[in-house]
């Protein structure tokens, strides 16, 4: 018998798998062919390691499926820090709206991105579920990274960057998820609509209907705000969850983004229809618009994922510090320490966020026959040490900066904090160039 | 004329000064003579250099005053992570006082601080404020980082780490605080009682005379709690702010720690007495105890700086991470996005913090006079790319993770991210062997 060659190999290192049953071997290993799981388990160091093409040393490191953020706005992270510390519509209408109108085209976007999906995958994001204009070029550009991603075109009721005539808003999302249909393995094209008071029903349910034709994820943000969820009691007599409900775009492929002004009756609602929720604390703390009953989400049974939003809003796209939030901000929010605890923070950032945009069945988890996104936290820093929870560790304590190595399908995209698959330096150069032209506006 | 030559100079970055006009130097210097401040100020980087013996480039960095943690229990680093998502009493009870009687001891006090001020430094702290037990031990290990720190004595009413006998609590504090009077510039002894509950009025008003007597910081845990809340007003007819009010411990040398159920009311006293707040979010939030009104504090003119507490409830020291809660949980709890801007929270995390602990004589912004107590922030990431507006990326979007380089009294403790003062693998390998004990218990 002929020992078996892998691609990769992990070992060394506290494996974290966030499978069912969270198992973590403390002296673990994580062996990868044709972009998969192979192997994942115990393995002492003592022991002979399979052969490989590539070997990773975690020692001193905690290896765990890589995090996947349900929410982003890529081409936004040109404007990280433009504005801040504004109410949600000022901040829209008099900021972020005028620096869009002027400032994005293909050009800027293809940057943007490629600024994101850096410091996303430096911080230990494998995944994204992502919404903008311009979206194939956020795909192209997301495929030079090396990142996994749900892309979506964005709809609006009004002219948008690169959909002049909004007429056209759906047919030009339908004809971009065509296009994006199965050309790269890594890459899923997804519709989003903006928000029920931005898109009228029709073009709600002609998108949900172009999105359900294709079989891809149906997005939109929804009960953001209160000013949002009376505006809608108005017009419609029904609560923003419960007007998307009657109009029929809920179901097991709608990802709902916020969800800050849901009441019990709509949390009910959201769990028959099995439709999924991206929870954002970090944008929905700084733009202060409330605290999304995510306690009582996991209660009903509600899929959640956790998402940073755009960096114009956030203004990083560090999944660690959104877990963090996670785990802290409902606990004080409820008066009750014991809710969302570290390993359900973690699962959040991993295999729920993975089951949230549609893709638990291939990654989230260190298993067997799902992809290989795996990264590698260095523990041997004086913010992490000593260690007696893995998973607390990497909820309470850690930061995207502590992630050491990442992992793709098998392909090593950050290696010892050097990101493989782009020219950083060129990146940064070219973000700060188009950041001179925005800053002056 | 000889030109002057200065110990160090710092060039290139953009200094933010946090001076009472928070004046931003876009390409500016700052020159240091024997550990103080000399000049700071724009400075073109085609103009030549005055002569000094150190010379740092901060291209690219953002130069700001080194950050004031207003509470910390040190030796506390050691149970990091030990126990989570309980609530406080359980935590207290069932957790962390067990393992602090078997294992605080000189020896554990001593690598534990070690290891938090390690942290600390790393993270652009350079000044921390704490209380616990062997505070001299603390003293000693937080002398060899070249950290500052304001250094408490705890005073407790049961039997504690070092104190057998509590009816020795006082005189021992007081014993402490005249050993270490004048003996290292940049260390100040203080008295922490535990907390109303825990302390008599006796002890407290004796604690607060021996600190009046002898010119020092006295600081206690207030109103952290419901339950501690409700058990004063039970015992004494009053608020624990107005409880401690009465029996005259508020003054302007006094700290108050958490103060999250406190009323309109206590506002008041502790504004018309001058006394500190210290902030911690953080920990208000793991633990669930509340939202400390600190917009309100801020109204009523309280100082009020930003700490982290010990890493035991928290779970790291870093205060980037703090003045970021700071400026988002407030906004949320209060549905106003514009309470506790950006300069706001930067201004408690330096100059504020100074204040709260007496020491913005000499620290807390770069001016020319102080003590040369300064970081480095290393803008050149992706995730602080591009870039606006300093203060938003210092608030909103940076990591202790993101300091490059340290500096107290002049010298450089922390160069490229190496902290210089420290066998940095030799702390990680000892706190490492006590934790492998603590964990078994």
């Amino acid at each position: 018998m002929v020992a078996m060659r892998y691609d990769l190999i992990i070992h060394n290192g506290i494996i974290v798998t966030v499978n069912p049953d969270f198992e973590i071997f403390r002296s673990g290993f994580v062996a990868v062919k044709g972009g998969r799981v192979e192997r994942v388990g115990h393995h002492g160091i003592e022991e002979r390691l399979p052969d490989a093409d590539v070997v990773i040393d975690a020692k001193e490191g905690i290896v765990l499926p890589g995090l996947v953020n349900t929410h982003t706005h890529l081409p936004m992270t040109l404007f990280r820090g433009l504005a801040d510390d504004l109410s949600l519509m000022d901040w829209l209408n008099n900021h972020i709206f005028p620096a869009e109108a002027k400032h994005v085209n293909p050009d800027s976007v293809h940057t943007g991105t490629l600024l994101g999906c850096a410091e996303m995958l430096l911080g230990g994001t494998t995944t994204c579920c992502d919404g903008y204009f311009y979206e194939s070029k956020v795909a192209e550009a997301v495929e030079q990274t090396g990142m996994r991603a749900v892309l979506a075109q964005g709809v609006i009721d009004f002219p948008a960057p690169g959909v002049p005539d909004p007429a056209e808003n759906v047919n030009y999302a339908a004809a971009y998820t065509e296009s994006w249909m199965n050309r790269n393995p890594k890459i899923r094209p997804s519709l989003f609509c903006h928000s029920p008071y931005t898109c009228a029903a029709d073009t709600l349910k002609r998108a949900k209907a172009a999105a359900t034709q294709k079989g891809v994820l149906f997005q939109i943000h929804v009960a953001e705000t209160r000013t949002e969820r009376d505006q809608i009691l108005k017009e419609h007599g029904l609560s923003p969850v419960q007007y998307l409900d009657r109009i029929g775009v809920l179901d097991a492929n709608t990802l709902l983004v916020h969800a800050v002004w849901v009441d019990a009756a709509d949390i009910v609602t959201i769990a028959d229809r099995g439709a999924k929720i991206s929870h954002t604390p970090g944008s929905n703390m700084k733009l202060a618009v409330g605290v999304a009953p995510v306690p009582e989400f996991l209660k009903a049974g509600i899929c959640t994922g956790i998402g940073t939003d755009g960096s114009a809003s956030n203004n990083n796209l560090d999944l660690f510090q959104e877990m963090n939030l996670t785990a802290k901000i409902h606990k004080v929010h409820t008066l009750d320490p014991t809710v969302i605890d570290a390993r359900s923070a973690l699962e959040m950032a991993t295999i729920n966020g993975a089951r949230a945009i549609g893709l638990d069945a291939d990654i989230g988890s260190i298993e067997t026959g799902k992809w290989a996104d795996m990264i590698v936290v260095n523990t041997r820093q004086p913010h992490l040490t000593p260690l007696y929870n893995p998973a607390s560790h990497l909820v309470y304590c850690a930061s995207g900066a502590d992630v050491r190595d990442v992992i793709v399908s098998g392909q090593v995209v950050v290696r010892d904090r050097n990101l493989l698959t782009l020219d950083l330096e060129d990146v940064l150069d070219r973000a700060t160039a188009i950041a001179r032209k925005i800053g002056k506006t």
